[in-house]
């Protein structure tokens, strides 16, 4: 009976240690697993080249002319976000927020912005900002913060240019991956 | 005696587990319960409508003319926060950062700024961003850091417009959350 | 036998007790440990006053004449961060991101800004935002999110200025200081 219960607290000792163990360490470098994940496209129309009517998007800036690639220019967007690459599609969300150009040679940005999500399926926000490093072809941002549905969420969104057709449209492939959920 | 020590010993893995469990879940996402909570008024009074005396905030961009309702407006402020609607209030806060309208078909905002308390009762920063759907009576943004006694928090900021009048002054009720505190 | 499992069995309820008393409590107001600590200097040569060659910042709107200390003018800048006070060391990341001016009656200012590490020893990004406060000695700032090496972290940025050469140059200390790290 004593050799029994000698057992069970053994046993018992293990399974909190390990349990202790565990819960003190944080989501391991190599293989964190999301515990909310969802892919987005994101659909850019800058306005000026399109019009009121199909825009999203518009410069409030001009470059002030360091180096060739839009250095300075300023971009307000409220821009659809769709389950699949189609800009017409229903939008399941909406980003708001803004990105500049940032660099003298060669294309690259930097964005903050807010998911706003109000679905069936999701109702809240994700705040998002980070760089935008355009000659790479994928590229982590991180999600700051979250309400509603996304209540104090962080997480990382990785981008990836979709495509880009000219000065007028790009598309870019958000997969929005959450770590800390509630 | 054994089967006391048994009775001692099963309670204390019902209790070690459950606190276990309760330490392992998050904040509840129906009544998740804040560490620190408190309620200031934004005010905002913009130069150019009223004198270089008066004036807290001013806008630095046009809206370029993607509809009607000043989309890319950027204003930047440093303007006060107080525990009551009046604006001549002495400040507990101030609030330095900036907003930009961006929505072609209503009135929406983005906000992204920093609360700079330098009180007896408070030192220190809160960082804030997000949407401000100002068609919504009360919308959430997020607090996404803290410096001195907001060291590292995080939590949730819910506004709600108190006043507009017209171009020259509009007050929000910021009620101010806190989940993370140190 | 039955005496000596007892002790080891309150010695474990003590231990495991202690342990659940730390792992609950978070890091101490008074004296919080960083996960990871380094110092960068950050340079900010400004287009206009240096040349298209040298520079690494621009600014993109004009102060709108609130005051006599520059409020509303906005700056994008791709800054090399360096170990040294010396700004023609090797970098070893950049500052991506922005910071305006935002105070009538004295220098003050806000910056939202990424540091992107691409060497052998780091690669991945901060995201850092707050109020820079001229006039304080030393004022802190919010790690709000990291990628790659720096993978969710968060933490605080302590600023100092270092240098400030008229409108064409300045360096700030920058103290990273991580309390999350994965």
């Amino acid at each position: 009976m004593v050799g029994q219960m000698k057992s069970i607290l053994f046993l018992f000792i293990f399974l909190v240690l390990s349990k202790t163990v565990i819960s003190a360490r944080k989501p391991s470098k190599s293989q964190p697993k999301p515990c909310k994940n969802f892919v987005l496209y994101y659909h850019d129309i800058m306005f000026g080249v399109d019009d009121v009517q199909n825009a999203t998007s518009a410069a409030i800036t001009n470059p002030p002319g360091l180096g060739n690639f839009k250095f300075g220019k300023l971009v307000i967007f409220d821009d659809p976000m769709t389950i699949d690459k189609n800009f017409q599609s229903e939008p399941v969300a909406r980003a708001q927020g803004f990105y500049f150009y940032d660099m003298k040679n060669d294309y690259n940005a930097w964005f903050a912005y807010t998911l706003v999500f109000n679905s069936t399926q999701h109702k809240g926000t994700l705040n998002i900002m980070g760089a935008d490093l355009m000659m790479v072809q994928s590229r982590d941002l991180s999600v700051v913060g979250g309400t509603g549905d996304f209540f104090m969420s962080r997480g990382i969104v990785t981008f990836e240019t979709d495509t880009f057709e000219g000065a007028k449209y790009f598309r870019v492939k958000m997969d929005i991956k959450l770590y800390d959920c509630y």
